[in-house]
């Protein structure tokens, strides 16, 4: 997608040829900077500070981390290390552990001298994929905002709510959750998003605002206590978030506060669509709140946030109370029940093993062989 | 409650004997400052601003501030502008109506010259007896907690969750739903304290949070996003809110994000109630999604936060994305079926009409006549 009329992708290659350049997303929305990462240690730290975030990309960099750790030393001990500082950064995201399986199963078969090459074009691959892929979720979420388009009155948007930021720069590009709203915004649906702020790291008023702003979609930024409020009164025609892991039944793990708009569309007749590519499927586990760990991070995240100050710097600064402490689960789990439907890059389906399984039989029947 | 040992209420006469001093509520957690206001309009510009906020303490100082209208000016023009001023600052809170229709009733049938001492006294009476009525609330929540306690393992606290700020700061003294959990830690029952900051204007995190820490009571802040999470892996075992009005039948209006709260203890079979002072009763109506105004407010408290920088000082700070506007709705409304019981000062009841008239057939009856 597009910033300031240029297109760019989330995650490329220096002009070096082997250093692995990424957009800083801990400075968004106010700067617009870059980081190069020169070697897997740097890679993981890029994932663990959330320099890049977002379970697509967060795999795109562990693969490209990989890469960087074998050009430096193709041994099967460092392949082995680096498979796991990486894969230590983040515990709940699926595609992180998928990538650098995926990864391992290409690399541990070549001789050493062999593995640098390949692990930089799996890494590539890796991206273009999923660029494919989020163009085909997007392709089929389309018909579901087309469809809400046609049953309102001329000229009033599609009202769509969003927590977090499942946007292209939470992937390598496109997007998962955005994906569809863009293509409905190109292909000339009028769409209006209501823009969850997403606490404690406020993706949603930092990053989703930003790209939608950047894209030019129409968007109101709202705080995470409001969704339910507007479903109540009309003002939300679809809910459609991200998954960081979903179970072979259904069940979601996406960011904290998730399940609660799941609550709230439920009640008030609110199609809830999780935008879903199959590498977030954990096939070995169908019940997500017992099988899948939550991650809690540091409290300074919920007591402590940043922002522009009126210097023109972006500063940290505290809004707990001096003394009291905080907790900080980043991800919650909401029960395939609530969810209307899973959007994959094969299609629509029910948000139950057999809807998925139906979609993907060849991913489905090797979890369970 | 005290404050550093000393007992303070939230608002009382300066020394002068005139003017009505208030603790200045935007400048917590991090500043304790008084403001002396001597003017209906600094009355109505400290609600307006929410140097004072919650709904018994808007109503008490709406109360002093038509005795400052008094004393400048005792004619009945002067008495029903001052009326008008104070009642158009907040439109959802119904304390502010019904404390200004009690001083409208007691002023308008006296000659002038007696007014200014009468709204004094009254505006008095207002003060001490929502003392007592929060009280009242404290100890008939008290036996909930209670019962929650004896059913835990010895040493395990009873987990309460609440949200935005119903304690003693939002009303006189004791407040209203944290009255039952001050009254639970003064006897030795161990609670701990789930404390949702409360966006946009963080009630929770500065307010409840600084006001538990300053009587010892355990606690921890959580994002608004957190809760449901918690409460589907039994780590609350109750949650108690304030109201800002409720209709007849028990619906609920209070701050924005109570409804997902609601939906989430319904889905987990978690207890939820409601510390209701009867004066926050509108027995006028009984379809709280229809019939209850909901205050829209700034957008800038979405996209600006206060908080303290690391220089020591409380400054602005933009957290959402340049050019994103944000849309802002203070309250939403909590559908009676979703509350497990109102908790008055003359005790607990069914959410329902019939529960409410039942505990009060002296205002339900009145209301309908």
């Amino acid at each position: 997608m597009k910033i300031n009329g240029q297109h760019y992708r989330t995650i490329w290659l220096a002009q070096d040829g082997w250093r692995v350049v990424v957009i800083d997303q801990t400075r968004l929305p106010f700067r617009f900077e870059t980081v190069a990462l020169g070697s897997a240690e740097q890679a993981a730290d890029a994932i663990r500070s959330m320099v890049v975030r977002g379970a697509p990309l967060i795999g795109a960099t562990a693969a490209y981390g990989v890469a960087l750790a074998m050009r430096a030393d193709a041994s099967g001990a460092a392949l082995e290390a680096a498979l796991a500082l990486l894969g230590g950064t983040r515990p709940t995201a699926v595609n992180l552990r998928w990538a650098l399986e995926r990864m391992r199963r290409v690399l541990a078969a070549l001789p050493a001298e062999r593995r640098s090459e390949a692990a930089y074009a799996e890494a590539a691959a890796i991206c273009d994929e999923d660029v494919a892929l989020c163009r085909a979720i997007g392709e089929h979420g389309l018909p579901l905002i087309r469809e809400i388009a046609t049953r309102k009155p001329a000229g009033q948007p599609v009202n769509i709510l969003t927590h977090c930021n499942a946007g292209w720069i939470a992937t390598v590009d496109w997007g998962t959750a955005l994906a569809p709203i863009y293509l409905a915004h190109d292909a000339g649906i009028p769409v209006h998003v209501w823009v969850d702020e997403t606490r404690p790291r406020n993706q949603g008023a930092a990053l989703t605002a930003y790209e939608l702003g950047a894209h030019g979609v129409p968007h109101t930024v709202i705080t995470d206590n409001a969704g339910g409020h507007l479903m109540q009164r009309g003002a939300v025609d679809m809910v459609i978030v991200g998954t960081d892991r979903t179970t072979a039944n259904g069940d979601v793990a996406n960011k904290i506060g998730t399940y609660l708009k799941a609550l709230a569309a439920h009640d008030n007749g609110v199609p809830f669509y999780v935008a879903l590519p199959s590498p977030t499927i954990d096939w070995s586990i169908r019940d997500g709140l017992a099988e899948i760990p939550i991650e809690e991070r540091a409290a300074r995240e919920v007591t402590h946030l940043s922002g522009l100050a009126e210097d023109g710097e972006v500063r940290p600064f505290r809004v707990v109370a001096p003394g009291s402490g905080a907790a900080n689960p980043a991800f919650d789990v909401t029960p395939a029940r609530l969810v209307t439907g899973p959007v994959t890059e094969r299609g629509v389906c029910a948000a139950s093993a057999a809807g998925l399984a139906h979609l993907f039989p060849d991913l489905a029947n090797r979890a369970t062989a």
